[in-house]
């Protein structure tokens, strides 16, 4: 039976790919420092016998064999990461610095999860993968960018010099259920915002772009990602004059947010909710959008889930859990 | 007496800089690893009572009191560091973190020397610190341009945190006597080749462009930097918009490669070197050149030492050595 360390295993999205890793076959290991990952996203996983916990907080070592090691612990909304920079930073590149300490004595595969974040307020549209970036070094949201991009390089030179079979991706907005309520993230702040009837706050006039990607799509991505045998993956990035493996997963579906709070008005049709704007914070990217013709080439892949269906089951999700805290 | 930490003290520039605190009447602690540091660039300093040496790798936490901290430790030159990414980027990314929890627990005010890399091949030219550069994740150079682009966040962070009084520069390309005579970087290179009555090796055209900086002129800068008070510091970069104290430190004047080839040629008459054409490595930029208005402003600053000038004491530093080594 294939082992998989999935860390950040109790967040929103290691939660998920938890559950896909168990329903494959695998025996599944989740560490997590719970910061803001929670018990709760993994009550169910627990009761298989092929699911276990950890709470750890991979900015220090740790030791266990595994065939796969999925990187996915780090705080990645502003509200959290902004509490705590220093923490951050250390946990995508001491985090990744032990994960892949770890793959290199027991040679597991290692898929990091990296973000569009690091594309910045990007200059190029959509973004490609080989475009560099417009990041800020030195401002509130660099905690989180320059870590991201400071263990890409990292992921990237244990590659060169040691060899570790390790592929990233750079995940775009995504969302679905078992995000968490207060992460400021537009997605649950709207959605919580419509079911309590608080009007919904757009920062800025409403007219910056994002693109949406539902959990489940993204989770397909990653396991197909890892199933490809190191050789194709080689050849194929080779081919595109890319250094290392990095592929793009995000839904090219484009949407202003004064859009995404009108839909998400409409499937929330008894909401007494109305729409507020307030001043853009800084260093807001003002597009947001992945090129994912790679990871279509590669993977065969693209997202399947369309943005009403998408808002509907997250929707359900937080209904149940508003009435819960809210009783 | 005033007490100071340099990292990096038995390099290049902490060489220098060390010098220049004892002949300031600090009492100056150099901690080095050794990596690309050498003893016989502080042998003399050895001598002085004021002055001691530390041999410690800054990725592992130190202690000690101090009311100022230097923070000069990177292997700096392709050669170096490409030689071992990993650590390189450790060293900027712990060693920084070190630091950083030293000042804070110490009260030290901390210089950091950042680089010009954080630029990577520039679309903007000159470059203005608010520059946010152009620098790949996943290439051969990124263990220094992303572990200096962390370092720079890190420093942010712990100054927006916890109050640490950091000052960063960017230091362009610098040269002077106690160069490493084989670490790559353009200048050592060709002054080497021609002592050596070999072919001064150009990569790509030459008409790339980059400016020099004689060593004194930046430590100039740097002892200026760190004398001026938080408070004026502060409000300088306020009313500039600026999040944190960045410098761009270095000599705007701008010479192609085959300019700079032709001139140490000019300068060491003996030699009977001629010029190569070499392959462009890759990332390697295109022009660099600093826009030190701000340091002109803050500092009443600018460099003093001409090309001609520097590369005079330069080459009588390397004939020194050659004749040395070559016995």
């Amino acid at each position: 039976m294939k082992k998989a360390l999935v860390t950040g295993g109790a967040g929103f999205l290691g939660s998920h790919l938890s559950r896909r890793l168990l329903d494959d076959g695998y025996e599944v290991t989740a560490v997590d420092n719970l910061y803001t990952g929670s018990m709760k996203n993994i009550d169910r996983l627990l009761e298989n016998p092929r699911f276990s916990f950890l709470q750890h907080d991979i900015v220090r070592p740790f030791d266990g064999e595994y065939d796969e090691i999925y990187n996915l612990a780090c705080p990645a909304s502003p509200i959290h990461y902004q509490n705590s920079p220093v923490e951050t930073t250390l946990t995508c590149v001491m985090g990744m610095h032990n994960v892949l300490e770890r793959a290199r004595a027991t040679g597991a595969k290692v898929l990091h999860a990296s973000t569009s974040e690091i594309y910045g307020d990007p200059m190029v549209h959509p973004q490609v993968e080989a475009y560099r970036g417009n990041v800020n070094t030195v401002g509130i949201r660099s905690c989180y960018d320059e870590g991201k991009r400071c263990a890409e390089t990292l992921a990237s030179d244990y590659r060169r010099v040691y060899g570790v079979d390790v592929r990233l991706v750079r995940i775009f907005n995504t969302y679905g259920p078992r995000m968490h309520p207060n992460d400021g993230r537009v997605i649950s702040n709207f959605i919580v915002q419509a079911l309590r009837n608080e009007d919904l706050t757009i920062y800025g006039d409403g007219s910056q772009t994002r693109s949406f990607q539902y959990s489940d799509d993204l989770i397909d991505a990653m396991r197909l990602y890892m199933d490809k045998p190191r050789a194709e993956i080689d050849k194929f990035f080779d081919e595109k004059n890319l250094e290392v493996p990095v592929l793009n997963t995000g839904n090219p579906g484009e949407y202003t947010i004064a859009t995404l709070a009108k839909e998400i008005l409409r499937l929330i049709p008894e909401s007494k909710s109305k729409i507020a704007m307030r001043p853009l914070p800084s260093d807001d990217p003002r597009r947001r959008k992945p090129d994912i013709t790679l990871a279509k080439e590669l993977l065969g892949w693209e997202p399947r889930v369309p943005l009403a269906e998408g808002l509907e089951k997250t929707i359900a999700y937080f209904r149940e859990r508003i009435l819960d805290s809210d009783e």
